[in-house]
């Protein structure tokens, strides 16, 4: 039996929690980390499978007979645009924690604006006693655009939570005990969101969706009073002087933003400061190392027992 | 037939408020606004029932011959240390949106410990971006004080939403998918509890209750660091000083009241400058008024057609 491939192991994370989890990951077939300095012009040509998050330019120039690509991520946007890309298998990253953990990011911002909690805050810095009595969930559509892992999950939670909940992805789906919406139909279900949560791929069509005519189209006329827009997808899908404009003219009543058109978010950015814009570094749901590993080695498995690979990236549509 | 004893009302909420509603409320027999200067030295001897939430001390007095009182709220602490109550059913406000609208607040200030959102909103104010990858719901353990409907609908959610939960209440109670202890048990329950939720109704058994040797019990090698205390029940049930007193320590790494001891909260109160302490002015879930006499409305109705009374209280509990 030939000796198993090992994993080529290029990720643009924490470079110190990589290589400590690493050292107790892939016991069987080991592992080739690209920011181990001793990996420095090693022969990659051997190797099977790669597990990657924005990695190096050449990285496919080196190692021309992989077999499988991991993505260290749920996204994959960075990597589809990799000169060289090969053609085969592209698994995206579907933990159950990130899905928990966003899930966890997006029902908390629905709530905190729901219940006001930017207010809440200034007033407890003023000192001041101010009860208010806004209206409850069930008064309040959530939107959730995206209805992969992730969406359907916290399209679940915010429905037990209370709220009204309605769903858009490109393609009609169909989800028990959820309206939703198609491409064609994105105006009717913009007139019905009162916050707008955005977890959809990167792709060229959702490059720019999120800006002033999109939330011009948002509902008017409900109980939040302003519309509000959520987003825990990718940055390039908004505007950002949109957003900021839009705060500012009252087309928007508020926002949360995880992720932005450039990371960090430069420290003399406007976002910062407005009033009702919740700004999260891009921590919504990290990819927990060592869940990673594992789900790579499961799918390894599989894809050797001849099993189908799990969450593969369909490359028409670019996710 | 007789006529209907009208509703009488006497309600320390929003009084414009109260008008308002009542003005198509009881429709087939109407009410007696107290807050109405009209209703001054009216006779009240032939009311049947009164809706009351802080009413006048003379209360009793003046309407001697009561078959009913409902409470405007959850909590009926209030009316039970009115001289002269009369021995007769009490019904406590026991409504869906009052649930949901709790739960809503709940579920939000336990993510908003696990997520850490003080920590990230005093960020956002310094322009600094760090990403934080803290524990995960499942991770921390909430242990709920009191598992009145309230509380069993907020367990329910907060399971839902991932956290790992448990239950506390005097007497043990049988909950499906729920370890539960009971008074013999509170170090036990105590010593599991990442976040406490205080759901407790005032009765002398719970004032004062919250206090620096309960703090000192709950968990203190959890996922969170240090335990976090939040009150929702009644602001007798805690010791004020001693919280302010454990966040200062780091017996408590973190705290969210939403009732207090004097209310409205002092300005000079040192509660609203702490780190991670979260402050909000009894509004976590405020009655809402059209709900409440269509609750009063049906509870009558039941007890017309001599039909159980649901959500009494029990004198000898005091709740």
């Amino acid at each position: 039996m030939p000796a198993k491939s090992p994993v080529l192991v290029d990720l643009k994370f924490d470079p110190a929690m990589i290589a400590k989890v690493l050292k107790t990951a892939f016991a069987d077939r080991g592992s080739i980390n690209l920011a181990d300095p001793a990996s420095k012009g090693v022969d990659l040509s051997h190797v099977d499978y790669a597990l990657l998050w924005k990695p190096d330019a050449d990285i496919f120039e080196r190692a021309p007979n992989l077999k499988v690509i991991f993505s260290g991520g749920a996204g994959v946007d960075s990597m589809m645009s990799i000169a060289g890309l090969p053609d085969i298998p592209i698994v995206r990253f579907v933990d159950r924690s990130l899905t928990v953990r966003m899930s966890e990011w997006v029902v908390m911002q629905c709530l905190m604006h729901l219940r006001d909690v930017p207010g809440h805050f200034r007033n407890q810095r003023q000192r001041v006693w101010v009860p208010q009595d806004g209206p409850e969930a069930g008064d309040v559509t959530v939107g959730v655009m995206g209805l992969g892992v992730l969406g359907c999950d916290a399209a679940a939670k915010l429905k037990v939570m209370g709220f009204n909940v309605i769903g858009w992805s490109r393609n009609k789906k169909q989800i028990d005990g959820m309206e939703t919406f198609d491409a064609g139909e994105l105006d009717t279900f913009l007139a019905r969101t009162d916050i707008l949560v955005g977890l959809l791929p990167l792709t060229p069509e959702t490059t720019g969706l999120y800006d002033a005519s999109l939330f011009s189209r948002l509902r008017r006329d409900g109980a939040l009073g302003k519309p509000v827009f959520i987003n825990a997808g990718r940055g390039k899908s908004q505007v950002q002087a949109d957003i900021a404009s839009a705060i500012g003219t009252g087309v928007l009543g508020g926002a949360s933003l995880d992720v932005f058109t450039v990371e960090p978010l430069a420290a003399d950015d406007p976002l910062w400061g407005l009033e009702n814009v919740i700004i999260t570094p891009h921590d919504s749901a990290m990819s927990e190392e060592r869940a990673l590993f594992r789900y790579v080695e499961e799918q390894i498995a599989r894809f050797e027992r001849g099993v189908p690979l799990l969450h593969l990236v369909d490359r028409g549509r670019g996710y």
